[in-house]
């Protein structure tokens, strides 16, 4: 059996029936019978967060959706709840705090019935903090304010779901590039998929494909033939780097991970 | 005889004498005698931006240094103006909007005056919308809000010293990743230069070298293997493109303008 879809959004995604990514998440999910676990430890207001997407789901034609209520390692080490999660067609992870997700769940019987469920075809969706926590490693620092001197970019675990890549998400929105570039500069076997709010990227057999409004930017260090980094006495970072690959892609077009490149099947949406 | 320098500067630089940028400027222009014309035109406010390089250049041993007062039209095809400006060893261009400087200088005498003694050796430095104007083309929008969606980015006509290179400036600080991306996609034989506050290039004989504390990022499209922009009905960007190679430098480094590559020679700065 084939993994599930990754869905990985950049955030602040439209939630109403005409929102492109969600009724895509929707779309993939009722593929199979089961329904959509809501997953929102992240989130420091899990209940309300979750009320929207149980609203929307349900509105998209959903009869079952429910809240994986995980607010401890206990919880997430709760055999119930482990089974509540393995009973699904897909599963959404909400925005938050993605070091709350990594702490909570990470290395715990929750993560890993939640990936042998994706290996064995359960689609998972994330957005914002939810998207971060995909890769096998994950930016954590605060947001720089963009006056700030460039500092050093924290680098934390996430649910490794994919672990050549880097996600970074309310990409442009936020000013991010800076820090996904010093983050690729660090890792540079690693790609950087830096992600738009509204817009989406479905990942399924070593390809991904955009949805949504805006764009996502693949910074790709594989090809460097330089890098510096230093840290100066006040603790900023001084990034040197040469001959990084950039890619930018909008809705419909499909990228190429084992390649590293633009796939020009370009698909024609709906 | 070879061409002067340009002294490229993001804005924002220190302007006390340890600043390393105005220093580097000072000691360029000192080389010959003549001394400093400021150029405050693209200034809303030019005797007070002038009378603070005015002090700090005399601080740094600058015996003259004078204001060149174009203020209108009429004013840059003043032959005494233009006499004033030839008499120089270097000229400095201030910040402000680019666009005043575009309208009221551009094809003047004045522009010919200063083309000219470039070409025979005259130092010229410009910070911001003065770093901006030194490329034939120039970005010339009203700054995007982050959180707005893309709109097209506007461009004008600088004043031609570097026919190939755009020069974007406050670079990491305003977040202009994206305007620089989308600039360089519908120009794509330009090579997009985005220079961060307190940081400057001093381009000469095909190189440039970076001083000053943050960095500056080359956005190269001439390796391109696809680009597409389509505008949106709302009137936003839609941008993809593929395989445009970034490099990023800092202090002490050179990047060779022909090859398009770092150059390694790192020098040595004091």
């Amino acid at each position: 059996m084939n993994c599930g879809e990754l869905l990985i959004i950049g955030g602040a995604e439209d939630k109403c029936p005409e929102g492109e990514v969600l009724n895509k998440f929707v779309e993939l999910a009722m593929r199979k019978p089961g329904g959509i676990g809501i997953l929102p430890t992240a989130s420091e207001i899990p209940d309300e967060v979750s009320k929207e997407y149980i609203r929307l789901f349900k509105e998209l034609g959903v009869n079952r959706v429910e809240v994986l209520e995980v607010n401890s390692k206990r919880d997430a080490e709760d055999p119930a709840i482990c089974e509540q999660l393995a009973s699904f067609s897909a599963v959404f992870i909400t925005g938050g705090n993605q070091s709350r997700l990594s702490e909570l769940i990470r290395d715990s019987r929750l993560h890993k019935t939640l990936s042998k469920a994706w290996h064995d075809g359960m689609v998972v969706a994330g957005t914002s903090a939810g998207a971060s926590i995909m890769g096998k490693q994950m930016i954590v620092a605060a947001d720089m304010k963009l006056d700030d001197e460039k500092l050093k970019v924290e680098i934390g675990k996430g649910f490794g779901f994919l672990d050549d890549l880097l996600i970074d998400q309310h990409f442009s929105q936020r000013g991010r590039f800076d820090r996904l570039l010093s983050a690729i500069a660090e890792n540079e076997e690693i790609m950087g998929i830096g992600i738009d709010e509204n817009t989406a990227i479905v990942v399924s057999d070593g390809k991904f494909e955009v949805y949504g409004i805006n764009q996502v930017l693949v910074l790709d260090g594989s090809s460097s033939d330089y890098i510096n980094i230093t840290i100066a006495e006040n603790g900023s970072e001084e990034l040197t780097l040469s001959g990084f690959r950039l890619h930018a892609l909008t809705r419909g077009y499909q990228f190429d991970l084992k390649t590293r490149k633009l796939s020009l099947e370009k698909r024609i949406q709906s």
